[in-house]
């Protein structure tokens, strides 16, 4: 949770002169989204969600971020829609960042999903999957196997303070993936961050997706082996196989996986434990002084993928036949 | 700006199940406000503010805080109105603290008030004071002259560590206040933290006033010397008396100061000047490591003080006579 940057009555006033959203009424930073700075806009015509891209997202990926969200939401997803200013741009600048307003999403993320809503979860992915189709722009997924490896370099001098022996299960795990992690899979774009965090409910029915901002085109296999992670293991770390099956029932009736899709499944769920074990080891080494935010803790998915490693068909994780 | 303490949707379902808002439709974190963990709630029956007290709020002044934002709205002063439960109370429990729901106000903090906000704050200070008559509660001012000692006495050893020369400044103004620091003026409820922060603007016009977590009894031209330093200095701290005479003729439109308070308001100004530099002084020496607040900066009100020691009377303020 973090607001980094502060933005002034008058900097917002002047901002919205591009727009046609009538007077503002309210404006609040709100506590969550480790990236950016969020502010809730409520004007006369409505709410709005408005974001200060801070450093950790690249400028020149905002129009992939952006015009999918537009895409998407054009073909029944419902995400936040970017709002144009009168000179029909979504992208401009406020308190010295990009900045962009988005429709206000309703709903609540669930802490601790049921399989109700992990059955929502993998047909909602699949959905994307399918209306992801035709949209013009492509962005390599920086966090994908070529980007693992500069992960580790980083961490692994430190990573036996964190947990005694996690330096070499990395290695031994990016050796393996580095080896084995497939590169011929259908794809297309993928949300990769679809954690519980970033999918409300209504009323236990799905309302909604947020966070594009680690989208990407990437292997459609392994979005769903991020969510079998994300949505799928017990606080206690143990595989729920219920939510499994649920999650991978609710893909299959939107996509029906194809046999080398199955076959990865193992390696995959390995490979996105490794990717976001990495990530959450650099920012663990990395907090500063006085930040603002408390990173996950990274030995949450040490012990997945300890699981992962023992698995051995697509079957362990609930898959059908 | 924080959340200290997180709220899982299973809790605040469960809280609210004493409430008759409907089902909830979103619920964010707000990144405002130091003392308290602060969330916007979004139900089927509309937005409100829900506030989880931290320890720095003691629970036995709630019942004065609440109940007086109940007074004052009732008396037509525009300020979060406490939501009862079914059970007709206003405090009840979430996540291990006390918690409660007021209505949500509309409105925008001004960064840099100008003129004509300074009279509508005066005026409603004024105003403020006139409603607060009859509140059956009492609660002593606990940053008056009594607790500035002990602010004092905390600050004290390290105070020259964050300007050289200041611990003699705080030490020579404390002695002076403990003599001169005005007892019988007259007074009744006051807000006493009625900064910018705190006062909303709705396309010029204030709409309303918020955090009544320092409210207490004390007297009234207090609340203006608090105002004046809040509200009619510049960035590069000079005084602005075209500000000060606004403010000073807004309170007086509806409230006439009697001559024992105009006599008083510069000793006041210097005291308030004082409790807020105690108070700044304080948090910036305890900051603890990995805090999620900045804290203000004290220098700030060092130089109020100053500008305050050489005033004589206040028509320097712009007092009318």
């Amino acid at each position: 949770m973090a607001v980094y940057t502060e933005v002034s009555d008058e900097e917002l006033f002047a901002f919205l002169q591009a727009y046609d959203l009538g007077p503002v009424l309210s404006f609040k930073g709100i506590a969550e989204g480790v990236e950016n700075s969020n502010f809730m806009l409520h004007t006369q015509s409505g709410y709005y969600f408005l974001t200060l891209y801070e450093k950790r997202v690249r400028e020149e990926d905002l129009p992939f971020f952006l015009g999918l969200m537009f895409h998407l939401s054009e073909r029944g997803i419902t995400c936040p829609q970017p709002v144009k200013n009168r000179a029909g741009e979504v992208l401009g600048r406020l308190a010295g960042r990009p900045a962009a307003i988005v429709t206000f999403l309703e709903g609540m993320s669930p802490r601790r999903p049921d399989a109700t809503q992990c059955a929502q979860v993998g047909e909602m992915a699949a959905r994307l999957h399918r209306a992801g189709k035709g949209f013009s722009l492509h962005r390599k997924n920086a966090l994908s196997l070529a980007g693992w490896r500069p992960l580790y370099e980083a961490s692994a001098p430190r990573a036996d303070d964190v947990v005694p022996g996690l330096r070499s299960v990395l290695e031994h795990e990016l050796k393996f993936q580095e080896k084995h992690f497939p590169t011929d899979l259908p794809g297309g774009v993928i949300h990769a961050d679809l954690f519980p965090d970033n999918v409300f409910f209504l009323d236990g029915v799905c309302s909604g997706i947020i966070d594009f901002y680690f989208a990407c085109n990437d292997a459609f296999a392994y979005e769903l082996a991020i969510c079998l992670n994300a949505w799928c293991f017990e606080p206690d770390a143990s595989f729920n196989m219920t939510k499994g099956m649920a999650l991978l029932a609710g893909y299959e009736r939107v996509r029906r996986l194809d046999p080398r899709e199955r076959d990865a499944l193992p390696i995959l769920a390995r490979g996105s434990a490794l990717r976001f074990l990495l990530t959450r080891l650099v920012d663990w080494l990395n907090v500063p002084a006085g930040a603002l935010v408390k990173p996950k803790d990274p030995m949450e998915y040490m012990r997945k993928l300890r699981f992962h490693q023992k698995v051995a068909s697509a079957r362990e994780f609930g898959l059908a036949a």
